[in-house]
């Protein structure tokens, strides 16, 4: 949570210039997200958010994500919306960085989701993949089986450092993972983060989701089971709340329903979504120097939920 | 830039039900201030800032400031107002912290004030001044001329490793400084952190100002002599810019015109301020630890202002 990139006041004006909002009347950075940089910005128009992308966001993709926010605004579903300049380009440099206006969202984060937010959540999800079903980008999930090998090459010792034993075990699930990682399944564009930082509620509801800038073409169960990792887990350790899971499978199946292949999937795609998680925050954990102005999320979260998901035997063991 | 202490939906929710201000409809950690954690809280009626104090502001001088917002809304001063719980107390405890709601103010920050905006700000501190020359509270300056030989001690390899001779110079201002400093000028309510930072403005109209954590009772030329040295100088360097210094004196004359005491006084007073900020900036720049959020400000900017005030020979040295 960090803003990497000053803007000025001079900078932004001339940013301004090419968009019919008017002139800046607030501007403030805001802790939010780990990898750009955003303000909230206000106009006499209206509130948005000014998002610098940083160096980890490949700026080939971000046409993709531009679009997903583009088609979910034209669908209805509660996303930010890019702001077009006057030239009808959203994307913009700014600060030498890609820079994109969006519309900002009202709703709170939650720091510990309920069941009937879970069943809430489970439905959004449904309504994502349902209105990006027609959507005509594409973008590879980079960071999905076969890009977990490769990220733990070397970081065995750190892994055992964490836990002692943990890299045997972490070894022989990316062995299974591998061998067993389904293919075939409906697929389209999922959002491939969407924690509870990433969803705003008011009350019981979902109001709004943000952050796309790990979306890709990936199975939609796979989704899912991010969802459940990130939102049906007692709080850092590895015990699933089976009551929140029930409510999300039930809210996602209430807008589209699961094929039986995704169903037998789950446990694997859970473990994989364990596996993606670990092995990001590991990484994170290892690499970012001591100075750095964001505190990367210690990983032995991920590796205690690994520990449930390696004992699944099915469905029904996430309360489906 | 930070937010040190994290408020969760559930503490900020127990937090709001003792105000009359309905549930949070927004809520996001921002980056503003080097000493406290900034939250912008929205709620169906309006904006906020929520304030949690951290270790550096000393919990007994909080009514003290509370004493000044309430003091300058009262006068029509654009400051932020605390917002009184159901209790009629604004300052309360959130997340073991001492925590304040304070009403949002629009405008910008300036990166590089020009010479009318200087000219504003100086209306400003006079009208600031003048606000404040009825409020009954008092706190005493504690980083003022007492406090500077024994921030420096033991800091004098430190010094000479941003600048070699610079303690030498340090050395000879300080007991110029403790020598030579002015008694029994017109004093009362100064802000005495009134940096580009701290003010917003729309076009070249003073909005608001914020942050009155270092604010104390004082010789109102000293708030003057901060401000010359945090507004009037060219970037970064030892050059100051006479036509805002001049545009500044000016617009403060024009609501409070200064004694011929405070005006022989300048040259010393813009020192010492000089000297304030260079010794907080090189003690943050010494110890502040290598994994720390916020980047400390380097002291050499303050170094170099030392300077130009060494040479100074009155008044007219700064546009009077």
């Amino acid at each position: 949570m960090a803003v990497y990139t000053e803007v000025d006041d001079k900078a932004l004006a001339d940013f301004l210039a090419d968009f019919d909002l008017g002139p800046a009347i607030a501007f403030k950075g805001i802790a939010e997200g780990v990898e750009n940089s955003n303000y909230l910005l206000e106009t006499a128009k209206s509130r948005f958010i000014l998002t610098l992308f940083e160096k980890r966001v490949n700026e080939e993709d971000l046409p993709y994500f531009m679009g997903v926010m583009d088609h979910l605004a034209l669908k209805g579903f509660p996303a930010p919306l890019p702001v077009k300049a006057n030239d009808g380009k959203a994307l913009r440099t700014l600060c030498g960085r890609p820079a994109v206006i969006i519309t900002f969202l009202t709703g709170m984060s939650l720091s510990r989701p309920n069941v009937e937010q879970c069943r809430d959540l489970g439905i959004g999800l449904a309504k994502f993949h349902d209105a990006l079903s027609d959507y005509s980008g594409s973008r590879k999930n980079s960071l999905s089986v076969d890009a977990w090998h490769p990220m733990f090459k070397g970081r065995e010792k750190e892994a055992n450092a964490i836990n002692a034993g943990l890299t045997s075990h972490i070894q022989s699930d990316l062995d299974e993972l591998k061998a067993n990682w389904p293919k075939d399944l409906p697929s389209g564009v999922i959002h491939a983060d969407l924690f509870p930082d990433n969803a705003f509620f008011l009350d019981d509801k979902l109001t709004g989701v943000i952050d796309f800038y790990f979306a890709c073409n990936d199975a939609l169960a796979y989704d899912i089971a991010i969802c459940l990792n990130a939102w049906c887990f007692e709080d850092s350790r590895g015990e699933y709340n089976v009551t929140k899971g029930r409510a999300m499978l039930a809210g996602y199946q209430s807008i589209r329903p699961l094929e039986d292949a995704e169903k037998d999937a789950l446990p694997i795609l859970c473990r994989g979504a364990a596996m993606r998680f670990f092995l990001t925050r590991l990484v994170d954990w290892a690499d970012t120097p001591r100075d750095a102005l964001v505190r990367p999320k210690n990983p032995i979260e991920y590796a205690e939920k690994l520990g449930f998901h390696r004992n699944a035997k099915g469905f029904f063991d996430y309360g489906g």
